[in-house]
């Protein structure tokens, strides 16, 4: 669905392989109605009577562009999609959408999905906290991680290589459940993070989505730290909400970054947000990446990699950042699948100011293999207007077309996660 | 002015009529052009010498699509529209514009209009504080109803079935008016809520625009609003803005919509705002409907569906909440006509997140029948360009177009407010 | 650039000589390719290694639309462009660019430009705290003075007429230099501000940089003045960050300009913000106009119009005050050049709301000549979109849109700054 105008070279650039640079692991298991509705709807409930999650942007856009995968006509009904998927099986379909993403590397947080209402959804039958699942995915981890593909089977699906990225908050959630006093458990903290780091590719925080990427730029006291740790470890199955230990925990994570050159992902914008009401989670104004400046301005004589996942409707500001900062970079991830039909805008918002070696590609790929292939064909689809637009008026030359489209796609994530 | 591709069944549903879910009494008098310029502007104030307000988006689409109705050409010169206006007299210009918009159900906020700088200065010149009724239209109930139609004329006057709004805060007004003692005062609060709500299909609150949708989700405490009910009898004239009185306010209508299935419409944006400069009104950036999503998850639960008015520029926002939340509505209402010749892209801008059953059209229709009329057809023009372009990309089948017309035109507030 | 069926009279009205009313002096010395690339860069900083800021929206229309000005092929190699600019001089390339914005009036902040990366790279390699000068451009007077164009020069570069506006954080850092005790240092603040407005046009405030746009409307304590006077008077060199005094210095340009009638231009959005990082300078969200607007009331009495600068991403919210106050006028200045090819959509988005006598062009124009020129560029292919737009769908006439491009481009700075 690229326009027809365009030249060979940026057509080129856009239909290669892409690095995903953000994705989570897809559920393994076939799936019933209700629990597709839930996994496409974005706030974790069922739609109201007489209504369908199908009848969002998302809905309509699985009906058009992922039916013809399963062999049916675009824009086959709910039903008869839903009943082509349990015939063809959760495997094959998650192979046929992976591979028709065109991708040739996930990044994967293997943690199970810490926003998708149907990770929520799914996970809620068998845990007794569905609702935490909603916003911060932090089930136990067997069952969390029983119910998704890890990073490995992702790449095997999809046909692509496949690096792990460690959520932080993921290793914390491990942490507390085993260690007995403060200082063990900080101590344990830091070697996990080290541990876990040293498998992966790049780190990954939700503090955003917990407590507001106002983030105090300052590293916590130690008294404090200690003090919160001996709070948490009171109750360590309740999901993480101090921000002294949520900051210890950053810290940590950076230096743990910089030691080892790996960038750190922030979740920003709503892509990272559910409710706003449940679980202290923080409102969606207060997830605006601009909020998050001075804790970057803080990380960038230390040289660590910002990179701000989401960012809807706050991509104006975050393209801002990825200007002003040599070491901030930036994508749209979920917005793309998620505005589906009119994700052409969302992208070429992101355009307006960003420099173009500071772009990414993400699906944000939760649960549904449909989220990431619609993530990648409407990212093709956005940029190919865009740079159709920027062509037919002359603002930039078939060359540079073709060499931004490349950047945006897979260069800049391979330099800047060392692939 | 419909897109001239858009197959029958899309036109059709695009012109069927509408229910208009939220719109204000319009002037009942013949107004001068002073008067006009005012109810044109957005903030009371006489346009600045050697302007006037008629150099506005808004002014400018009055010349173009009012004109025509009033037996003129497009484009008329503001003086001879006013001619023609004071020629045909209020009444048959109300009914011209009123049943031009095309509109099955008028849903009327029967109080003075609370945001249009226009009934400021009509009222303004009769009740000595001009400039509260800029803000809340809080003239004195006689006054104030005198000069705008009541819901049953706006459907008498424009051949459609008409309901009651409450707006209520100028319930409270009037009860504070007559209460002596804080105990009398709130049990009258309480039953009068509950009086009028049994005869409306819907209660709404512009708490927004007095402090802002950060609205604390808990109830306040009975001594806080004791305290507070003694206080507000001593000044009993004044805009309410006492937030534990407010939020008391929005609880006992939150407890009247429980009991009797109503929706309950919150101003959010700048429709809902005028200067923040004056009377304690919140400043723009605190009418985020974003700030509001704890209040709104504290409702989730009571099944009070939360009806999100104008939001605009916060509609990306508006449309994430709807989402996110299973008993969250939203509109641009004034936002249309207010952006008149670039308000597609406002809509389509709420069509990027928005479910297709929570979305709802209204024309914010305030003080001059022109709002209501340009609230209509640009909503059918902005929603035409949106459907055009998404059956010309393929993206959505002709036959999803014309249904998820149908349910924003009308049948998603059919549902909602059970007409 | 114009689109080709803009009817005469409007494309006569969008080519007419324009009234830049915000921009500043351009770097008078021959640029290295280092310094160059600081300058087009936004933050201060050189790109990161094997990137260049000329991967940029900016950098891109650079090499497409002022390479012809230099005899050099659309889409010039940075090498190519660069070289040429060294061969013709600063001079020279100064000359034409100015001069090819076709500008009739240049109103020059002439401080040494207060946001500019390039500003800071520059004098940084004279000053000891560049870091400063990225934010605030507040080198010693004299250096900051040497390396840029004066009004008069700017004005004859471009074959244009030249004043100036007056930074008022600028006079206040030459007052803290030489006054001793607090009481000289206030008379003395009050004279120089009165005596620079006396040959000025027009005053500006960086304050939204500095701390944020939610400036308390009161003016601050006398004793909260003076103490926070001999704070400053310990620290002269130091950037002004005293919100006591900041107010102080502001209420100080209010009573100056309102009896000079006078306009108050205020920095907003992303124009006026470097890093949020650094210096205590305001994070992003901080600069958004609708944060002024209690203080914007607390003027309107006064008359003094008060003109909100670059704006973007907030442009909407400062189109919007521009509705409600009528002493408040809107740019989106450097927004325009530096989304460059994306530009159309951001003017359109300000066009929504604002009152067409309320709009202004201004370049912003800051160090390099290239932002002056493409500043005027990408404002008539803006504008002449957006009339395209209106016009081929009816809803303006084409003497309206002749007239609104006037308005825009020349007449509304002619009355607001009495020119």
């Amino acid at each position: 669905m690229l326009p027809a105008d365009l030249p060979g070279t940026a057509r080129d650039a856009l239909l290669a392989p892409l690095v995903d640079h953000h994705c989570h692991g897809v559920r393994r298991d076939d799936l019933s109605r209700a629990q597709f509705e839930l996994l496409i709807g974005d706030g974790g409930n069922p739609a109201p009577p007489g209504t369908t999650h199908f009848d969002t942007p998302f809905g309509a856009a699985v009906r058009r562009w992922c039916a013809p995968l399963l062999d049916l006509e675009p824009h086959a009904p709910p039903a008869v999609y839903l009943a082509r998927r349990a015939e063809l099986g959760a495997g094959e379909v998650n192979r046929r959408l992976l591979a028709g993403a065109g991708v040739v590397a996930f990044l994967v947080d293997s943690s199970p999905d810490d926003t998708s209402a149907g990770s929520s959804a799914g996970s809620s039958e068998e845990t007794s906290d569905g609702a935490f699942d909603g916003i911060f995915g932090l089930t136990g981890g067997v069952s969390g991680d029983l119910d998704v593909l890890s990073a490995a089977e992702m790449g095997r699906h999809g046909g692509a290589a496949a690096d792990e990225i460690v959520r932080i908050e993921r290793i914390e959630r491990d942490v507390a459940g085993t260690a007995e006093i403060a200082v063990d458990y900080l101590d344990t903290l830091g070697e996990e993070l080290a541990a876990r780091a040293a498998r992966a590719v790049g780190l990954k925080t939700v503090i955003g989505t917990v407590c507001g990427l106002d983030v105090d730029p300052a590293p916590p006291a130690r008294g404090a730290v200690i003090a919160a740790a001996n709070r948490r470890l009171a109750d360590p199955k309740e999901t993480l909400t101090d921000p002294f230990l949520l900051r210890h925990l950053l810290w940590s994570a950076v230096d743990v970054a910089r030691e080892r050159g790996l960038p750190l992902q922030f979740q920003a914008g709503f892509g990272g947000v559910a409710s706003g009401a449940s679980c202290g989670a923080a409102e969606p104004h207060r997830t605006d990446p601009s909020r998050l400046s001075a804790f970057a301005g803080a990380l960038q004589p230390l040289g660590v990699p910002v990179i701000l996942l989401h960012c809807f409707p706050f991509h104006r500001q975050a393209a801002y950042l990825a200007g002003v900062f040599p070491h901030v970079y930036v994508d749209v991830g979920l917005a793309l699948p998620y505005t589906a039909a009119a994700s052409a805008r969302v992208l070429d918002e992101l355009l307006e100011l960003a420099p173009f070696h500071k772009l990414l590609f993400s699906s944000g790929c939760r649960a549904l293999a449909e989220t990431g292939y619609l993530g990648a064909l409407y990212y093709r689809q956005a940029l190919g207007a865009a740079l159709a637009t920027r062509l037919g008026t002359g603002e930039w030359s078939a060359a540079d077309a073709a060499r931004i489209a490349h950047m945006i796609g897979s260069g800049n994530a391979r330099r800047v996660y060392r692939l």
